[in-house]
Order: C-alpha cells, then sequence, then structure tokens
C-alpha cells in the first residue's frame, strides 16, 4: 500500500525510534556504573521504558505500512556520532547525559511533534517523550554529589556545555540532510521569528535544567 | 511482619533476581556491538523482558515482607565476580554467554524451584526462567557465524568451556556460604545419588545446546 504518512512524520517517527533505542542501551550500559544496586535497580526501570517506546514507535511504523528499519536509517550516522563523541566517563556524566542531553531532544522533539497533522502519530509522540522519572532522579542524585563535593559542579558543568555543542553539530547535519523534516519545522513555525520563539523556548528549558541540577548554563 | 518465606526460597529469589538484573545489563549493553539494526532491536528486545522478570521478583520479595536488596546482596559478589570473569570480547562471545551461560544457570534454578514449598514463588520462579526467545535467536546467529568461518567455532568452544569453568567456581562459593540454599538443594533431592542425576540432567541439557550450535561440548 502506498504510505499514509508523509516523509517528515516518517522522519520524525524514525529520528525518535533510533534516539529511544541509543538512549535504552545507553541507560541501560550506565546501570553497570552504579555505585548502588538502587542505584541500578533506577536506571534498570528507566531504560527497559525507553526500549517500551521504542517498540511502540517501531510497531506503530509497521502498521503505517513503512519499515522501522528504512526509517531509521537516514539518523543512524548523526545519532551514533553523538553519542560516539560524547562517551560519559562516569556515573554522573552519564546522569547529566540523561538529563540535560534527553531533555533538549525532547523539548525539541516535542515542537516538532505540534506540527504533525496526523493525530494518531501525534498522540503516540507525545506518550513516547513522557518522562520516564529519569529528570527527578538524576536531579537527586546529581545534587546529592555537588554537595558532597562542589568541585564536581565545574566539571559538570563544562561536560554539559559540551554535550549541548555536540548536539547542535549532529542537529544540523540531520537539518541539511533531511529537507522534509527541515520544512516541517519551519513550515510549522510561521517564519524565522517562530523559529527564534522556539529557540528561545529550547534554550530556556535547558537553563532550567541547569539550575535544577545546580549547574551554571 | 515475620516472613513468610524461609531463608531458601529468600535466598533463591534473591539470587535470581540480582541474576535477572545483571543479564538485562549485559544483554542490553551486547545489543551495542550488534552488527545491525535488527539484530540490535532483537538484544533489546530480550534485555526489556529480563527487567520485567526482575521487577516481578523485586515486588514479590516485597510483597512477601522481604527487603529486596537484602535477599540480593549475599550473591553480588559472585554473580559480578562471574561477568568480572569472563567479559564478552564481541558480539559472538555475547551470545554463546547468553545462550550457554544462562542456560546452564536456568536449568540450575528450575531444578531447586522444584524444592520450593510455596507455590506462588514456585509458579513465579517457572515463569520468570522462561525463554525470551534468545535460545533459538542465538543458534540462528552463531551457527551462521560458524557457516562463513569455521575457525570461528574452535575459539567460541573455547570460550563456552571457559563460560562453564567461571561459572562452576562461583557456584561452589555460593553454595559454602548459603547453607539454607545448600540444604534445600540436597534435601530436596534426596541423597548424594539424587544430586548425581541432577547434574547428569544437567550436564545432558549443556551438551544438547553446545551441539545446537555446532559446538563440541
Amino acid at each position: 500500500m502506498p504510505g499514509r504518512l508523509d516523509q517528515a512524520t516518517v522522519d520524525l517517527l524514525g529520528v525518535l525510534a533510533y534516539g529511544e533505542l541509543t538512549a535504552f542501551e545507553r541507560l541501560a550500559a550506565d546501570a553497570r556504573l552504579a555505585p548502588t544496586v538502587a542505584d541500578k535497580i533506577a536506571l534498570g526501570r528507566m531504560a527497559a521504558a525507553e526500549y517500551d517506546h521504542f517498540a511502540r514507535l517501531h510497531d506503530h511504523l509497521l502498521a503505517e505500512g513503512v519499515d522501522p528499519e528504512e526509517a531509521m536509517r537516514p539518523f543512524v550516522d548523526a545519532i551514533d556520532g553523538f553519542h560516539e563523541g560524547t562517551p560519559a566517563s562516569g556515573w554522573l556524566e552519564g546522569l547529566i547525559k540523561a538529563y540535560v542531553g534527553d531533555g533538549l531532544a525532547t523539548d525539541f522533539y516535542r515542537e516538532v511533534a505540534a506540527f504533525v497533522t496526523d493525530a494518531a502519530t501525534r498522540g503516540l509522540v507525545l506518550e513516547v517523550l513522557a518522562d520516564t522519572g529519569q529528570a527527578s532522579f538524576a536531579v537527586a542524585r546529581v545534587r546529592g554529589a555537588i554537595e558532597a563535593d562542589p568541585a564536581v559542579g565545574g566539571r559538570l558543568a563544562l561536560w554539559a556545555r559540551r554535550l549541548v555543542g555536540e548536539a547542535l553539530i549532529q542537529a544540523q547535519r540531520v537539518a541539511l540532510e533531511r529537507e522534509a523534516l527541515t520544512e516541517l519545522l519551519v513550515g510549522g513555525s510561521g517564519d524565522l521569528a517562530g523559529i527564534a520563539r522556539l529557540l528561545g523556548r529550547l534554550t530556556d528549558a535547558h537553563t532550567a535544567r541547569m539550575q535544577a541540577l545546580g549547574l551554571q548554563a
């Protein structure tokens, strides 16, 4: 059957699905760095939830007659590149990556989802973007570590800046290559002023997350 | 409240729960080594299923008034020791570990479960020991790799022997330290001849798995 979803919607589902699959792998790998069994359990629960999100996106693509691997393929290099460029060296860096990095990505995808015309897809995307508990968990653990050793804060703030820089590099790469997705975003925002407001909202939310961690943005 | 479960049953649930939690971490980490996105998805699905098993054991312990972390603690060193002693160097070694190593552990736990008097616990243990699809997946992938390059078979057979050796070392360590669990096994088997028959069954099943892979036991 001819696909019911337009290219931009398939792109959004594809990038999200591969993002969730790698988020799952990363959270599960970070669980091995967890200092206590309780931390291991908490990260494991989030990782399993990410896999569930991935599976729902995967099945939605299949149900719409789209090959999920085909849909993910254009984004594999950018997302793998992001993870290879930002390997967490230790438990706290992994938590920052899960909270700050995934937080930024989630905000961005939620903005894009608002422009998707297919209601079933839009609903599913908003559902899988729901927080799996990693925000409050990361905030509590990182704040605790900084209180115990304030010098940790400076190092982690640098790490968060590096994450954002690497994410912007990969996002630009995707924007150049995936015209349909870029047009959805530009068309949905209306004009350059709309894009500027969107970037402003992303920046504000990022600053709020850094503040919640007790880090300078 | 005083625990309703006896020490041997709590021990069995504890060792199983920590085993599932680390199996989840390991499968998820091996997913990063997967050569294709389809393999990544398949391993991710199994890993998420292992986490679900862990969560059910964890919740069962809680419902019985037992602290899951306390129940797991006696087995952390032995299970961590097993994984540290057998790091998979590559995708195929990870698959063999998931199939041969987990297969041996599963057979053993299933034998022990038969001696557990609490019916709800026994039922749950048998459910979480159900295969999550890793057997047929591992067999197909390993056989394919050996057909493509027969020399791989010798190296993987050595690896499987090393896994069994390391598992026996850690099992003896647990047997020495956890008297209740050892007594359950010995008492349930009846006598030394019963234990010998149990070991015979484990060995036969192990040999069958090696043959399924096309490897010499």
